[in-house]
């Protein structure tokens, strides 16, 4: 059964292995009757055409790719990703499509390691397309993908659409505003953003909105850089507010985590330092995530819903993939899950 | 540059295509100088052999193949998948091999709907090899894959090793013993074992061991199965302990779950019957991760390197589609890792 090929249809059949291949290839030559009892043999015998042999002849490889530059280990305690996948699995199950996912840790070398395996897809033919994830300012992905020709979908991205790419957008202001406003109407007067890797695209976005809508609302800020991960989140906490007084005037009576791996990272740090949330400081996610839902207190958070980027970002690129004219996608932005880590600011210092 | 062909080379070259292709392919027919400045001139202009013509050519194609039959949704939510995974690539990224991965949501059906997927693509070429996970008693995929004669590893399987498979194996017994004497160690004298899926062999395998090992160290013990979210994690723990005083005989003074996340889920369970942890109940978690350390009170668990399981995992698999012979690979047992979630019964009832 793993081995039914035209050969040993033509045998069974009693047929020629031309009119069994124009049967199964859909070309003229052969009567419908004829047709229809090659296909029913085939589908009955798990007859399936050779993917190798398909793709010379339709150069569709029927799969399409992500590489991350991410420490796989990184990857692998960060829900968001998993997440984003799921919602990119639902959409390519549904058309048949298959994943390439290749992990690569970032290298200090001459050159980013990832850029390498896209050339090679493409020499090879072995993708349709690629979502990209983190953008960095003058991305390198970018010309490299025009170059090679190669369909592609920023996911999350700030890319304007092009012959064959697109995006699909996140309405970073719009978040942004929504945790700026929930913060000022429970009277925070100042407030830090924990960010993950400041060369990202969404993250550089993400600060300058927040501080924007801080500062229109009369709100002081601070933005310190960390890494995504809770280990430095923490340290980034501790280092933030070491040595300032809980009543002294620039001390942040909220603090903003671009992720819910640095925000658990910050409740740890705040334990350490003795400060209890939310009476002393109130503390946000960006992500939500089940680390949110079940840490001590609750997290707030905004409900992004990562898997319906997923989602989108894949329906977008197969539709690119298939011809349609690349445009960008603008997800909803998100709303505020209130929990009881975001408190109100009682008696502020100084006022 | 995407475009380079043979036609190409021997174009720039002024060669015929014939001897291009000759000395491309290793063939003979050209001289060595000959051969070298075509290689050159290939590797120079970023040509990659077309991996469907190679792959008609070689019977390779160069990836392995994971389908998960759950629901995406879940899989998103589950650290163990993606540290399994980032350990997974960090063996194919170094031997620059591709990934295959399909989510499948399960289906009340006639037919698991994940086989149909295995056909596939060993009928199209598509895959090497496959990794498989989460076996279950009498697996349908054992008989299929023998019969499609794809090679496979079955993650953290009980099976034996056959002419084209095998398992990394996960020393269950080992692992419940060093549970159950961390517990008995510290006085608890009546455990519960809150399993994932109980169609699942590994679960099967910890349930008895577990029994086994408490009831050679004079613990009695109780089972419930659970689905591996934290959400179930949450009923199970309820449903266990209604109606039980925490000063009755009856009453479970640790529980022991199958996962991280029915951990968490367990720990907001006991907070809202107002029990205290580990002041009147210890809770330990089969996976560590991100979550156990950082809820609260941490949570003690088995440390147990989940990204090593997919190394092995992935490493033997390639072994085996390079012609090994496929043997098993034990995994070491893992060591217990105390936090403040585990503590010492100090009186027992009715002792």
């Amino acid at each position: 059964m793993a081995n039914v090929t035209i050969a040993s249809l033509a045998q069974q059949l009693g047929m020629s292995k031309a009119s069994v291949s124009y049967a199964l290839n859909g070309r003229s030559g052969v009567s419908e009757e004829t047709r229809a009892k090659v296909l029913s043999l085939a589908a009955e015998l798990g007859w399936y055409p050779n993917s190798s042999a398909r793709a010379l002849s339709q150069s569709r490889s029927e799969a399409v790719g992500i590489v991350l530059l991410r420490d796989p280990a990184d990857v692998g305690s960060e829900p968001f990703y998993m997440s984003v996948l799921a919602g990119i699995e639902a959409i390519l199950g549904e058309r048949e499509q298959n994943l390439m996912l290749r992990i690569v840790a970032p290298e200090t070398g001459a050159e980013r390691r990832d850029l390498g395996v896209y050339r090679r897809w493409s020499g090879e033919g072995r993708v349709d397309g690629v979502l990209l994830f983190d953008e960095c300012r003058n991305d390198p992905r970018a010309p490299l993908l025009t170059e090679l020709a190669l369909p592609c979908v920023w996911v999350g991205g700030a890319h304007g659409a092009t012959a064959r790419s697109a995006a699909t957008s996140v309405d970073q202001s719009g978040d942004a505003l929504t945790v700026v406003e929930a913060l000022s109407e429970r009277g925070h007067r100042r407030i830090a953003y924990i960010s993950g890797l400041a060369q990202l695209e969404h993250e550089r976005a993400r600060s300058s909105a927040v501080e924007k809508h801080a500062s229109s609302l009369g709100i002081s800020m601070v933005v310190v850089a960390s890494d995504y991960t809770a280990a430095d989140g923490e340290m980034a906490t501790i280092a933030l507010l070491a040595g300032l007084e809980p009543a002294a005037r620039d001390f942040p009576t909220a603090l903003v985590y671009g992720n819910d791996l640095m925000a658990v990272g910050g409740l740890s740090a705040l334990k350490k330092l003795g400060l209890s949330v939310p009476e002393q400081v109130s503390v946000v996610s960006w992500d939500d995530s089940i680390m949110c839902q079940f840490s001590s207190p609750p997290v707030a958070a905004l409900q992004r819903d990562i898997a319906e980027l997923g989602r989108q970002s894949a329906s977008l690129l197969l539709d690119i993939v298939q011809g349609h004219e690349p445009h960008n996608v603008r997800m909803q932005s998100a709303g505020l899950r209130q929990r009881a880590s975001l408190g109100v600011v009682r008696r502020h210092p100084n006022q």
